[in-house]
This record gives structure tokens, sequence and C-alpha cells, in this order.
């Protein structure tokens, strides 16, 4: 009897804990610094969207250890306005929780990651950092 | 007994249910569709943050409905290289299921959304539609 009470209890207490973590990883991402590698569209460039997807952010990212929270991948599809040309054909986002660690992780590796630049496009990137205030 | 051992039960199907939805909208993110509203970062140029925050994106994301699975704001920081300009002073950002449900959702209520511009900034946003891929 009071062992299944206290396995009762356990089980509550390893689901709160479990969701409560949950919550917290899925609210962390305010606060965060995202560095965003945007890829301008123009005429005659281009962009290799499984080369950079299997091959290029995983390098990067795998330079930027327990600093990186995640990382995002998007392929801009159109501008706002019917009119007007597409501003990015993709942008890879790293978030970290330190800007200073993120340059530390890629300094070192700047070559490496600029000359892996010609394998999946000939446009140079604008790259913003940001915090994320919401 | 039986009724400990049926409590016991729906507290751990609670759990597990709310659980699996938790990681369910984690992972979400991927196929849908982002509507970014990037302020471009020049001399003169300015943006009120604190407005953008409490009145101008929840406005926006009022008229969105179901349709509207997260919004995201970002404050820029810096370029990525130490001589480079801002690239964006801000960012607003929506996630959608359908893009044409956005469209549809935003056409009879843009007069209100640009008309509430001159509130919080005098540059005129990018906007970019993309897809997320990762």
């Amino acid at each position: 009897m009071k062992f299944k009470l206290i396995a009762t209890f356990l089980l509550f207490a390893t689901c709160v804990t479990a969701f409560s973590q949950e919550k917290q990883a899925q609210k962390s991402e305010k606060g965060l610094i995202k560095i965003s590698i945007m890829y301008p569209f123009a005429e005659g460039k281009t962009f290799n969207m499984e080369y950079y997807e299997t091959k290029h952010m995983p390098m990067v990212a795998g330079y930027l250890g327990s600093n990186l929270v995640k990382y995002t991948i998007e392929k801009g599809l159109a501008a706002g306005m019917p009119n007007q040309a597409l501003p990015y054909m993709a942008i890879g986002t790293f978030y970290v929780k330190s800007l200073s660690d993120y340059q530390s992780a890629i300094a070192p590796n700047r070559d490496a990651i600029r000359a892996d630049f010609a394998n999946y496009t000939n446009v140079s990137p604008v790259i913003l950092v940001s915090e994320v205030v919401k």
C-alpha cells in the first residue's frame, strides 16, 4: 500500500519535471542571440539547398558545441509585394547563448567555412547578429 | 483499490498526452511559412521597440486567428563583420500554416497596419516570405 503511494508520487513527480523542462526549452528562445546568414537573391545567383542542409550547416554547427541551442534553415519564396524581387534565396540561423563564445568558436574555422561557400552558392551573404526579444 | 489504480492510470495518461503534445508543438516549425518584416538600419531611421512589442505586433497577430502558430521579435545588434553597417534594426516574424490564409486575413486590414507604422518607425520594411526547411 505504502509502496503504491510512493510509486504514484514518483510517477507524478517525473511527469511534472519532464513537462516543465519541455516548457522551459520552448520558452528559452527569449534572450538568445541569433546569427542569421542571409543569401540575397539576384539574377545569375545560385544556391544549392541540399548541400547547404546536409553538409555546410552541420559542419558549422559542429564547431559551436554546447553554446548552440538550435539552428534553422529557411528557403526564400517571395517578397511581401507581388512586383518586388525576392530579398533572400535562403537564410541559415544559429541560436546561441553567448555571442563571444560563438565568435571564439568560429574564428579558427573561418577559412574552412568560407572555402565551403563555393560548394553551394556564388553570392556573398549578409550577416545579422540579433537578440530574441519575444 | 480499484479506484486508485484507475486514478493512477488517468494521471499517467494525462501526463503522456501533455508531454507528447509539447514535443509535437516544438517539432512543428518545419514546413511552416514565415513572414519576416525586416526594418533596415540607416542614419536617421528610428524604431520604437516598446510600441512594436506591446501594440503593433499583438494587433497584427490578432488578425491571423488559428493560422498563426507563433510570432517572434528580434532586435538587431550588429553586422557579421566589425566594420559593416547593421543590416536591420528589428525583425518581426509570423509563423503561419497557410500563406493564402495569411494574405486573406491581412488584406482587409492593410490600411490599419500601414497607418500604425508611423507610431514606431520612419523606415519602410523589407518583407520576406519563406518556408522553414529545418
